[in-house]
């Protein structure tokens, strides 16, 4: 870590911080400047705690050289991590789709998507049973209904099934049913949750939070390998900015970033990275080129029928669209679908 | 709401969205315009659950008119709520000031903290038995013994207590403590947590996400109202921008904006809504000079040897001050502290 | 247009609204809704400009159903644009690689790059020759020598030349040597320069503010177009979000917009998009894929010795490689390059 | 500066920026770390330009120690500066309140509302003569009609006078009638105008841009003041984010942080940092509180007949109001209005 001094700091104050750098045990290497002192830090065996250092007098800003990360990161973990459910690997060559409606929908219909989906070459079947709104007053899901629905579906279609958990005590029931939990993009720093998911011995993916850098994403990710459960999936689903004229924006530079830093597989969400319909097959297919490893969209037989989401909801024939594309497009990556 | 059609839609698209919408058992108003139609809708009581309607061929954008939230808003309720504890009554003519360290402190330190935020004026005694850090190795508070801590501070300064609850389960032992249960930022749309935080006899203050616009703020507000718990107070704390002068952007006009359409209570927090301790003075002044209902700030008796968050934490002395200034701004607002 | 009054309006403000629209020379249609009114308005023929209508006692909000742009759209404009360069054709079948160094380089560097890129199957060259840069204090340009150099490359190479014009007076030096004249992200408001584009000659290039709207980004290609100048190419860059892992943040999704409002070409920057060399390819990649028109690339022979944004560019081999795999999926798109 | 490299460098990239560093004239100070290694960099008078060494195989981030600005900086001129025009002094003891439609009106409507603002106290008569406007279709202002007006203003009432130059030809103009140039937010990084800011007579005042930093706002005064033009006034006028209830996002903390690091005064604009007439007095409120040397305010005697800015222009009554409510707190900032 680098302490960088004020240009106003006193002899005195640049000997204060070299004294705390050595009651931590570390060691510290003062670096006079043209008009002001840097302090290298080294000895330290994870990320320093800066919190006390930050606040001494005449320190300007502290700069770790350390990532904050260890679990998650490449550094002792060089090669990349495959998540295996059964027969289906994510983050192997395989490009691994999963879809399905945005909440669970009665079963007939659900069977209906769930066939469509597995005919396109879909993987993985998704739907919300507990949904996180915005207003109470809004469709919450269906509950342990949707959840046998959903395992309903595992097994009619052979498909394995991904929804998500909303709090500790919801993801054991959650677990009881899913092959993956998601951690959805609400609850990415929902340290219970994580924890939770950490004991857990099922799959997990993580959304990036919709304000969240790509480092905390990490760090989300940390907290769940930390707790023993190393089976994570992450998801770039969109972050918040001042454009208007989609959702989310898709931050696709995500995925090459995590890619170069970690040994987790990453997939993309163009539904949710956009929130409309005419762009996800788009989106899609720059989420294959730029290295994802796989994609969860919504779709539905009747996207206007759809309990929720409806408007970035695709119809399971654009999604058997997106399908041959990005098979097209994982062939030209060394990859297939 | 108004529904507005592209300018390619066809009349049989047009006519679709009608249709729809007497299917919901409301009225439309087709209007046709110079290059588009737009269709207004009347009779519905609360929002309209618009998703259907965005999916369906021609629909360009929908634009609400009635706000979704209802038991936080002043239609129904025009003037502005008070949240009473015993003798401190937030929300009312007096500026409420909240102080202490960020994470709990051992006993002594503890106390000798709280008896300078008393001294100054201060009312509420905040402090963090279960901390939600972005690393798991980063400290997590002391847990239940932080909640003990807590409890013999209010009662040897008789100071009310503000400490946050991180999950539901975790909801149940902070409120057997505390007088105000915190939902903190990161939490603001956990879902789980507010319901139970609605259920709860103790008032709730809610920080608003990072990212979370105002409105989503009032929203969650309103999950706790809707439970049954009417005693909440909001919380700014700054925003997530690009800016990098500070840890977040305090965002000022949330306060004139919450008041005006909601008769909550909505105090300010300068602490994290810059994460600079020089800049904490400057904007806790400007806080009270916008119209905010009271502080609630980071301080410390040695701000360097605190447990956490010690870069932005003030001394008891700085709290005073503070206070004083306050005091002279909330006189000239017609106000006291 | 939809004007949204507040639910206390009384039943003068919404008699005043109605009045006010009527002095525009336009219709009102009041809609009573279940707590508010609001007041469609139809025969303007432009959007309505709203700065008074805004003002008045009871408004709450006001929705534009008409798109601010109408030279720029689809709507009387319905097939897609080709800008034409010669030989070189910009939105058309085949996709466009435009490559050079951030600044133009001394000669016989600059024309080594040239033929580099040439070689790849680049069509157009770039290089700036006067440039906007954050510190007075660093390297600005080559000025008209650079112009002069690039000039030299277009005789030798054959290759079209991109570079930036900086102010109007500047523009018009700028277009006595380029084919394509360069509005920055820094100017995309810049209004003078703008109108000074609008009258030139040549093609011109906006690339998109770092924090402006898709369709502030169409509106500042009105002026251009408005003043008589309909060759012109749009240029999605990055914007600025609190991402950290990237120096802007590519908003893709900013190209199957733009392609299904506007008949304008549309190309992407992965290199100001990221920031970061280790990423261009990944996001050139998807770029294609998402739709664009064509790429923009800082490449060097020697990017550790060039003038000014090293860190960004890659090398002439990189670029040989990006263009061959930019190839391959513009076939699956059923494009060449 | 700090080179950080990457873990995986090897002895002989480190070697090779050290070596870099050394062609540079200056001096490396490698600190080997847990599990990576950081170079420190000494003997630079100016900030180091990094692009070169970013590019370098091996090398992760760059962290620099000095600040990019120097004649702006309080490091070389610790007291603060005062602007002065004839008997207006901004940046001394006593608050300036600047006030004014957003266009120049006719001449006898622009006449009674400058008479508004001097009964208030105001000191600076503000109107835009030629407006940035997003849409090529909007009014842009009376032009040197507008000036003329202005002009007129300062002789029947004495207040100075400040209006917008929008380019380096267009400033000549300006600056023959106006006491104070803006440089608008839009044009905050429009070097050229900048430069020709530098070379002026006139003070200059500028805003800051919608999506800087409160740093590039600093560099760009730096331009000015390198140009040879010491009379520069910093403004800040919101940011752009995700928030929806405001226009832009008004940065109150870039005040203080101005004032810590610089020695130019800056003052606030409520009425372009909220968008929000309601909300202006509230947030003027705010930023005499926080510090600001000033506000600049949009003022009309009939708001909505205005030509342009209609919804955020308060009356002429509202002027005076929020005139004695800034004089209060002034006072108690030990300032004076």
């Amino acid at each position: 870590m680098l302490v960088v001094m004020k240009s106003s700091a006193s002899v005195e104050m640049v000997d204060a911080v070299v004294k705390a750098v050595a009651d931590m045990g570390l060691k510290a290497h003062p670096i006079p400047g043209a008009n002001r002192t840097a302090i290298g830090i080294t000895g330290n065996k994870a990320q320093v705690n800066d919190s006390q250092l930050r606040a001494l007098a005449g320190v300007e800003d502290l700069v770790h050289v350390t990532a904050p990360y260890k679990l998650v990161g490449r550094d002792f973990h060089p090669q990349s991590s495959e998540v295996v459910i059964d027969d289906v690997v994510i983050g192997g060559k395989e490009i691994v789709l999963m879809g399905g409606p945005c909440s669970v929908e009665p079963l007939e219909i659900t069977l209906e998507i769930a066939k469509a989906v597995k005919n396109a070459g879909g993987k993985v079947f998704r739907g919300g049973a507990f949904k996180p709104r915005t207003s109470p007053y809004s469709f919450q899901g269906l509950g342990e209904e949707g959840l046998k629905i959903l395992a309903q579906v595992r097994q009619e279609t052979g498909l394995k099934i991904i929804t998500e958990a909303i709090d500790p005590e919801n993801l054991k029931l959650v677990a009881e049913y899913t092959d993956i939990i998601q951690i959805g993009a609400r609850n990415m720093q929902n340290f219970s949750l994580l924890k939770a998911a950490g004991k857990s011995d099922k799959a997990v993916m993580i959304k990036r939070g919709m304000s969240s850098t790509v480092d905390e994403l990490l760090m989300a990710a940390e907290y769940v390998l930390a707790g023993g459960n190393e089976r994570v999936i992450l998801c770039e689903r969109g972050v918040r900015t001042f454009a208007a004229h989609t959702r989310n924006t898709l931050d696709l530079s995500a995925i090459p970033y995590v890619k170069a830093r970690s040994h987790l597989p990453i997939i993309a969400d163009p539904s949710h990275g956009t929130g409309v319909r005419e762009m996800v097959a788009a989106l899609s297919r720059a989420s294959i080129a730029v290295g994802a490893d796989g994609l969860i969209l919504e779709t539905h037989i009747q996207p206007d029928k759809a309990l929720s989401d409806a408007f970035q909801t695709i119809t399971t024939e654009e999604f058997s669209s997106v399908a041959k594309e990005s098979a097209e497009i994982a062939h030209i990556m060394g990859r297939k679908l």
